[in-house]
């Protein structure tokens, strides 16, 4: 029973996911999630604290990711152009679980600790963010800032992605990633009216 | 015992950050802040729904003053100039409380349950100021933005306003949204290396 199962977190993911949607995300247990996945509790528990982690497994992931894409851009980017480099890099590997990010979405959005759990995890990506830039040499203030202004790219690139329906034209993450941080440009550089 | 109260609010805000301070935040009773207050548990339930809301009393009224600041900021200024002119507004009354404002983020950076709370504060408020934007006939996704990045400016700014000590200068937390701002106008018009 405690043999090595292919992709384990993934599978257990995939169930959590539909059992929080099917019955509710109180109303389902480890033991489901594990039944559901066709595996033990044991093999969840090697993988999550929790319940509520399952939801949270990528959110680490991304993290690692954006920071490394910072540590990779080029010298020449200015920072908020580093951080939407690494953002674009990070999108690549999310493009293909668009149902799952909508679904988990949903659950979030139903739940306010979950909600919390979320802004958490935002919260120590902006820092995350912030130090990675520090690392590049930028000063404090500009680096809490880049990291901000580029986690709020993010966020709302990222909702507009769930949000959006396949008949929609069905935008890929990246393309709204930099449509938004184009966007975020115009507002800081406007100095005209609304 | 029931009879009107002056300034109530103001005496348990201050006796219970006192309190929290003094014996930690889960070590004080809404008891011990009515009495060290010199004001009965029933006027307390009048202001504040538990002891953790006394905490964010002035997140609410703040919410209130940016969107009336962005109500009235002239329609010649750019939607992040008009949340920086709200900003500004609104910091004025907090300039007078800056010790109470250190101390508060003290206890809130001491417990997690508190720390929550905050975030989801700022989320409700860079929703409030979004919708205060798209009433100046902001697209959707251009108030967003600004949304979030004077909040950004603002986090930042009221942290260092709260961090630094006398001997640095002590600049108003005016001066330090400005500051903010300008610095996040830089960062967003950088093409440059970091």
């Amino acid at each position: 029973m405690s043999r090595w199962e292919p992709n384990a977190s993934g599978r257990l993911q995939r169930a959590a996911l539909e059992l929080y949607s099917e019955r509710g995300y109180d109303q389902t247990t480890v033991t489901e999630i594990a039944k559901r996945a066709g595996l033990t509790e044991r093999t969840f528990f090697r993988y999550f604290a929790d319940k509520r982690e399952v939801l949270f497994y990528g959110s680490g992931i991304l993290q690692e990711r954006l920071v490394q894409g910072i540590d990779d851009a080029p010298d020449t980017l200015s920072p908020l152009d580093a951080i939407g480099a690494a953002l674009i890099a990070a999108a690549e590997p999310i493009e293909e679980i668009r149902e799952f990010s909508r679904r988990r979405q949903a659950v979030i959005a139903a739940n306010p600790e979950l909600q919390e759990r979320e802004l958490i995890k935002l919260a120590a990506l902006s820092t995350a963010l912030r130090d990675a830039l520090r690392k590049r040499g930028l000063a404090d203030l500009a680096a809490s800032l880049a990291a901000e202004a580029g986690l709020a790219v993010f966020k709302i690139a990222f909702q507009r992605w769930v949000d959006e329906s396949g008949d929609s034209g069905g935008r890929t993450l990246a393309q709204l990633i930099r449509e938004s941080l184009a966007e975020l440009k115009t507002v800081a550089a406007g100095s005209g009216p609304a």
